[in-house]
């Protein structure tokens, strides 16, 4: 079986893409743009370093404008950020039967409600798999630090293959100030000992 | 690491001890028992099949009592087996620094709120995992039939080394018709080609 896992580069979606392999699923992952920005190039990086198929689906730009209108009439990213990953899936459902996402026990969002989930289930017939929805961040911290060499930085420095990205990048200057900036992670390895000394002086995380 | 994970025999917390075994845990599986059913014996028979350590504690039977009061109140099981187990779990923490269990994302019971999972690892330092908390009943179903020989009953049958089954004893000819009858599992062993010719006269799933 097939899992269709989307996928940042970060160490949430990695995490995601580890435990579906070890499910028996063969893992294909997938990074959305809107066009906005290349960072899709970051993710399909570390998914080739890490071992894993990897696409990306270039998405109707209607859904980076709503949703952007959304943060914009917010002043806060929240619901915006939800309703592009909500209308994602969506899309995603109508070509493939098993979804996937990293989102936590912890997130904000984006992340699907229950009745969503079940909603979507049903109207598609698909499945929909978040394998992190258990695990809290402590536990998080402690597996991916183990399994990955991971880089540390800013939100703001624009360097993850996500929505919030290339929502920043529509906006321009009426969205300064609006979003948080919070620490983003990009998984650059697998950690096995003589890798780690190699490019131990990338790594700040 | 070591992962405590409650442990009923049934096909739930079977997926679970293996998902946390792949995330490179050392799993030790947990029955708990009031005293008032030999049902461990089940789940010990089935976590010596799959090959892992398993425990049987033996907790105060004041937590079944007050939780079949409850039973016996609400005219319904649900409130009350989710306090035996949020009780079991607090027990828990103060000895075990992870804790995990098998409640998927479908369940209404028993399973703690986002409040409570957080409330108690800050309270005792403790992490709490539910492996299964982003799977549906489908995902389940596609991956538990595919690694495990299962055994499905009816709930009333009393196979299962879960709380429902020693509330039921202890509630006794009070408790008639207060239990819903559904569905229980229980795990026979890996699924291999020779082991399944073997007892597939024993699998009615």
């Amino acid at each position: 079986m097939e899992a269709n896992l989307l996928f940042s580069g970060g160490k949430d979606s990695s995490l995601s893409a580890f435990i579906l392999k070890k499910l028996g699923y063969g893992v294909k992952l997938i990074t959305i743009t809107f066009g906005y920005s290349e960072n899709w190039k970051l993710a399909k990086e570390t998914s080739e370093i890490l071992g894993y198929d990897h696409n990306v689906i270039k998405m109707d730009e209607k859904i980076l404008t709503e949703g952007s209108r959304i943060i914009l009439e917010e002043g806060y990213p929240l619901r915006g950020i939800k309703y592009i990953h909500r209308e994602v899936i969506e899309e995603l459902a109508k070509d493939y039967k098993v979804i996937c996402d990293g989102s936590r026990r912890d997130d904000r969002t984006p992340r699907l409600e229950f009745s969503e989930i079940r909603s979507l289930e049903d109207k598609y017939g698909v499945e929909y798999i978040s394998p992190l929805q258990g695990i809290g961040y402590r536990t998080l911290r402690y597996l991916t630090n183990k399994l990955f060499i991971i880089e540390t930085y800013n939100s703001s420095e624009k360097k993850t293959a996500d929505y919030e990205t290339e929502a920043r990048i529509f906006l321009g200057d009426k969205g300064k100030n609006i979003f948080p900036v919070h620490e983003q992670t990009r998984v650059l390895g697998w950690r096995g000992d003589a890798e780690w000394q190699e490019i131990s002086h990338l790594v700040k995380n």
